[in-house]
């Protein structure tokens, strides 16, 4: 929520939701920002045209419109249907009364006058109120060559006179006029024809040194053409491809919000337009096809649903929480493995525990040079003394291991000579090989779920020890629950957590790459429990 | 677009945006489905309370209903603020008429009776006439504590009195209730009083084996809980940590909404409530306090901006076509280098291109490797194949070097004997290094800003050469030109471009990875440009 804007649309609503305020919140939330709305009329209309509307009261929109700006700090409004002189009026009264005092944000005007079925969505007497009164106070109005045609009294065939159209309108809007060549095609020799003053900006069509991308699509035969006509005297021809669709409806809303969200954030009217326009076009041309008649634009294209959700007060570890409950079942049968169990009741076989402890041993020798191959592959130094700091606390746990096996009579020596399982090669081999095949984030994830799992298991062991069939006096294991569920160990656990909640925050997963993370995570549980069992079998105790 | 469901809400209006049909569509489109809307009832309204009302012709209600519904296939259904009796008996009207034959869609009723600032929002007798003639038609209703009072005629002040009134409720509603306790604080003792039969599930608190998730984070003192009582007898509480926010306004309409998406996409009424839930609680959680009262809840918690947009007809390659033009003018500077010009003119000097032909046999073998290494990184048989078929091609390139280095007077021992330049290293042992770095999608990318760069500068040479004073006939470097312009290379390269923008749509990139990809990418091209001016400076024709 942080970053978005609060925008206000003043406009129809449309039940079927492709155009009005519908297409304009949704263009608002596509784009991340908050919406706010006024509503002028309501429609009861579908892909196949207007079936009927519902005048609202010229008052009831000026309360709307003050509930919002009372309470609310707007970044910028757009304005669509109006539906008659009175409700145009109201509208400009409304934000008058709100902007006599201070400066009014950008406000962009679309002047919508007949629908893409062909209603009229306007009082003819209220083009000229909108024209007098509302014009003056925009940053930008949005018509297209129909309204255009209407508002000037000319007929536009062209894509000059469409260069000429917009410019006169400058005369009415005297900031920017936006006209949008939806229902005008042209072709490349047009573009070419432009006097020199006239910028052409080609969107979708290869610019320089992208002959190879050039080489291998197709060649547009029609383009589409918008013409940008700003105060000072600048002209710019945005063109595109023709998208041959009928998922059109709600286009002119569509552009006019997408261009409310660019002003809000800061874009110049250029910017605005250059954004807007795509966006708008790539609606189009991801849509598919809903209703009988002109089906909505797809606004979904510029967003993505999130697969890990933000850390929260309530849930400040997102990303491990997703993975240990990703395979639930899998982690319990880890944790509380029948080893940990006997280890846990003091009862373990002692030629279990050494052989564990051997072979951890050898383990922790891969998980070293694990962390090296990280040190290797980091690029800032925090992640190499990070990744060095693992390895210097995995040199204090081999001296532990040798202290054990000096209390369990295993030399250093023979723990030295002790031959490796191939639970421990397997498990080993796994690391080195995820720190070869992938980046640091995938090595990180096959790292802690060894530091995770043993963190847990510390816990589960120390935690509710009695509650749980658990006994920590006398326990001839009693050192190693200690241990892992110590300070210095939970520490560690803890930097580890929030090391992986902190990359998937700065560079969040799509869902394939969070899977590929849960295929990992699930691999290494799956591994240390085989290493469990492999310590019971030593003694047939499984 | 593809997989949004068509969804359904017959509420109120909110200028503020907060709650009714806004909160519906918000909601709607961050969960990734494509909203219609019959207003029953306008509000001006905004965070401290509710200013003003227009209610909604009933017959206006039934024919916004019929458009939306005799066109669109509609997955599901919500009502919100249905006013007053009249508008309630129009929407149950609309809806048996269109569903008289077929089957309904799944439908939920949020049974809005009073707004959060404690405004009334539905006329006393309506409330009638929605639990007998719209309750029964209902998949699920969501009364709040206050509303289920009203409903029931009961006072509630326990965990205990919840579970008894969403199971009195099923009299009215049949198949599912969702009691919400906002309203009510529970704690952890109350829960576990809860009789045998009513299933407690958790979210926000942590569960089995996340002790180490459980000892890093705060335990919450106040729990806030929802019932569901379904029509098979089960009970489920859903318990989670109380938010202390005022960000809460639109939290029934939020959670209505996303039970809607749920039920749409084929979910069960318990999995709906889970998700729903937890999507309204991240919603307080990570909103930012906007107005002077109760502010809207975050919607957009589940979605991020997509870094790289879609491929479309008019846009086959959004990712390349990003990469380009990321850093246009230094690509220009590559492909447009004097070396090229010269080359193209025919006139660089024998010295300059000999060097550049040895120096790129050296490089040659560190790109040969890099895909060995690729080879290597790689987790599918057509993955390794494509990286081999990579150095199979690199095996055939350096043929030809030998043969233009013979052609030139280069014999092949001199050609293996040649010092490897700073220039050749420095780009080689990049290659390698960025293959140790990061992952195989990464070692694509500084493969392929060779690949592709080669492929650009052999069409900007060959198309329109005359145009750019370029020559083929007689030109000494004629067969360098074909090679890279022909049909064997230009098929790796378009290859090479699919590839990546098939990694950016399975795997699509967070706004950092992409700023990664592109940093390499523009790393190898300042590479690339320090590799033909090496080969100027040789005979100091720089």
């Amino acid at each position: 929520m942080a970053g978005q804007r609060t925008l206000l649309t003043i406009a129809g609503s449309d039940s079927s939701g492709g155009a009005g305020i519908q297409a304009d919140l949704r263009t608002f939330t596509a784009l991340g920002n908050y919406g706010t709305s006024a509503m002028t009329a309501l429609t009861a209309q579908n892909t196949t045209g207007v079936q009927a509307i519902h005048g609202v009261p010229p008052e009831f929109i000026e309360q709307q419109i003050h509930s919002v700006l009372d309470d609310l700090d707007v970044h910028a409004i757009k304005t669509g249907m109006l539906f008659d002189a009175e409700n145009t009026k109201a509208t400009v009264r409304a934000l008058k009364t709100h902007y006599s005092a201070r400066a009014m944000p950008p406000l962009v005007c679309d002047p919508v006058c007949v629908s893409t079925s062909g209603h009229t969505l306007l009082a003819p007497e209220a083009l000229e109120v909108m024209m007098n009164e509302l014009f003056p106070l925009t940053t930008l109005i949005t018509p297209n060559k129909q309204e255009a045609e209407l508002l000037l009294s000319v007929t536009i065939t062209s894509l000059e006179d469409m260069v000429d159209a917009g410019r006169a309108l400058l005369a009415h809007a005297p900031r920017a006029v936006l006209l949008k060549g939806g229902h005008l095609t042209a072709t490349l020799a047009d573009l070419n024809r432009l006097p020199p003053d006239v910028r052409v900006v080609r969107d979708g069509l290869y610019g320089e040194n992208m002959e190879i991308l050039a080489a291998n699509a197709p060649r547009p035969e029609n383009i589409v053409v918008d013409v940008l006509c700003e105060a000072n005297g600048s002209t710019t021809v945005l063109a595109r491809p023709r998208i041959d669709s009928t998922s059109t409806h709600g286009t002119g809303c569509t552009l006019s919000a997408a261009l409310t969200c660019a002003l809000a954030g800061g874009a110049t009217v250029l910017d605005a337009a250059l954004s807007a326009t795509a966006y708008t076009h790539l609606g189009i041309q991801t849509a598919v096809k809903l209703g009988a008649g002109h089906g909505p634009l797809n606004h979904l294209h510029s967003v993505a649903q999130m697969s890990v959700p933000p850390p929260t007060l309530g849930n400040s570890y997102p990303l491990t929480r997703l993975l240990m409950s990703g395979n639930a079942a899998l982690w319990k049968e880890y944790v509380e493995h029948d080893f940990v169990q006997q280890l846990g009741r003091g009862v373990l076989p002692r030629a279990s525990f050494v052989h564990f402890i051997k072979q951890d041993y050898h383990y922790l020798k891969y998980y070293a040079r694990a962390c090296g191959l990280l040190a290797a592959k980091s690029d800032s130094f925090p992640q190499i003394a990070s990744a060095t700091q693992t390895i210097t606390n995995v040199l204090r746990e081999i001296a532990t291991h040798r202290t054990f096996c000096a209390e369990f009579g295993v030399s250093a020596e023979e723990l030295e000579r002790t031959k490796e399982s191939a639970a421990t090669t397997a498990y080993g081999c796994y690391l080195m090989d995820i720190g070869l095949q992938g980046d640091t984030t995938k090595l990180l994830m096959a790292l802690f779920a060894c530091l995770l799992g043993y963190g847990e298991v510390g816990l589960w062991l120390k935690n509710s020890a009695t509650d749980r069939g658990f006994v920590l006096e006398d326990n001839p294991y009693r050192r190693w629950i200690d241990d892992y569920s110590g300070p210095l160990y939970q520490t560690a656990v803890r930097i580890g957590i929030e090391t992986i909640e902190a990359r998937a925050v700065a560079d969040p997963p799509s869902p394939a790459r969070l899977a590929e993370w849960q295929a990992v995570w699930d691999r290494c549980t799956r591994l240390e429990k085989g290493f469990w069992s492999m310590a019971l079998e030593v003694t047939g105790n499984n």
